[in-house]
């Protein structure tokens, strides 16, 4: 297997705070690049707001503005070939589709999970804070989270697993053409492949 | 000639304002495309104030904010191949050298010009209002200018024509192998090859 450029393109996460986008996000990204696309980049609801939006808040304006940047930075992005994942709880739904509207291969995923589910999980302890009103603008108790109408695909996090979700989501760009179909033969590495592509990730940066 | 993917690097500009960075960012920019590469962004001021940074002012703070947040975005480009180009003010050595440490491949240009002149030409009549007290935080004037200790390139627009100033741009591009070198008779193109330019550029949303 050849490590091989792929079209540009932004794979949209969007889905309440816990839901998993992150995790999910960081999936796909590894399995891109072990089928050889090796630049994609991951611009989470956390880098993006040490990067390029500290100060704002989670206000429907600052979230607006917050979501305005990160279009930006994909749009920058896809349209220069460079795969990217965006995963930002992005509730509105005018501003994804402000996003869509800026970005040229773009393709929303719904990442769906039951607020009881995550009320229960709560990795962070934030819903519980949110509950006890602590944490003003919290999405899905004291902000409002529009599903997407029409997503090009969604996970069910309380379903599936991570790794599943993900072969969701690269099935998807497999058919609307953004990467390469692969037999699960093909898919596996040799070790010289491996090597290649771990060099390949570090003259990128990616890894010391 | 093909048009061929060159490395990522950032050409960043620093300057005063009316010095002419986005002028001759844009010139830069054009003859990296007549060379065949055409995924160059330029990333100016007011872009960026527009899509990363609103609400900013024109504190230290403020613009060192600013600053990382162009930084971030260089970056990225960079480190995925996309040539593009910083015009900024950017005023303060130590936030430039933040950027240039970000950056993998970082080319400082010294965009020099005269205050008298920049005064004398006053093209957007900000300087008669930063004269007047009239804008506060005003680079030159009533704001801190600091000069780079060591660019790459330093270009003096009262005493160059833009397309001079760039042409010693890409001289330097050219010793650092960022771009290749092509003679003179090379970088004219044939009708067919500025057909099949200019459709990429379509293809990738630059011209209509």
């Amino acid at each position: 297997m050849d490590t091989h450029k792929s079209k540009g393109f932004t794979v949209w996460f969007t889905g309440l705070s816990g839901s998993g986008k992150t995790t999910v996000a960081r999936v796909v990204c590894d399995k891109l690049r072990e089928r050889g696309i090796m630049n994609v980049e991951v611009l989470d609801g956390d880098l993006v707001r040490t990067n390029l939006s500290k100060g704002l808040g989670f206000s429907k304006e600052d979230r607006d503005t917050n979501i305005k940047r990160i279009a930006f930075v994909c749009h920058l992005l896809t349209r220069n070939g460079v795969p990217n994942i965006a995963a930002a709880i992005s509730p509105y739904r005018e501003i994804r589709d402000y996003a869509r509207g800026e970005i040229k291969h773009f393709i929303e995923v719904y990442v769906k999970c039951p607020l009881e589910v995550l009320i229960d999980r709560d990795v962070k302890g934030l819903y519980k804070k949110a509950i006890a009103g602590e944490i003003p603008h919290f999405t899905g108790i004291s902000d409002p989270y529009e599903e997407p109408l029409n997503p090009e695909v969604m996970i069910e996090t309380d379903k599936e697993k991570p790794e599943e979700s993900a072969d969701k989501i690269l099935r998807k760009l497999e058919a609307l053409g953004y990467i390469p179909r692969v037999t699960r033969a093909e898919s596996r590495l040799s070790p010289e492949e491996e090597e290649k592509i771990k060099k390949r990730l570090r003259d990128l940066g990616y890894i010391e």
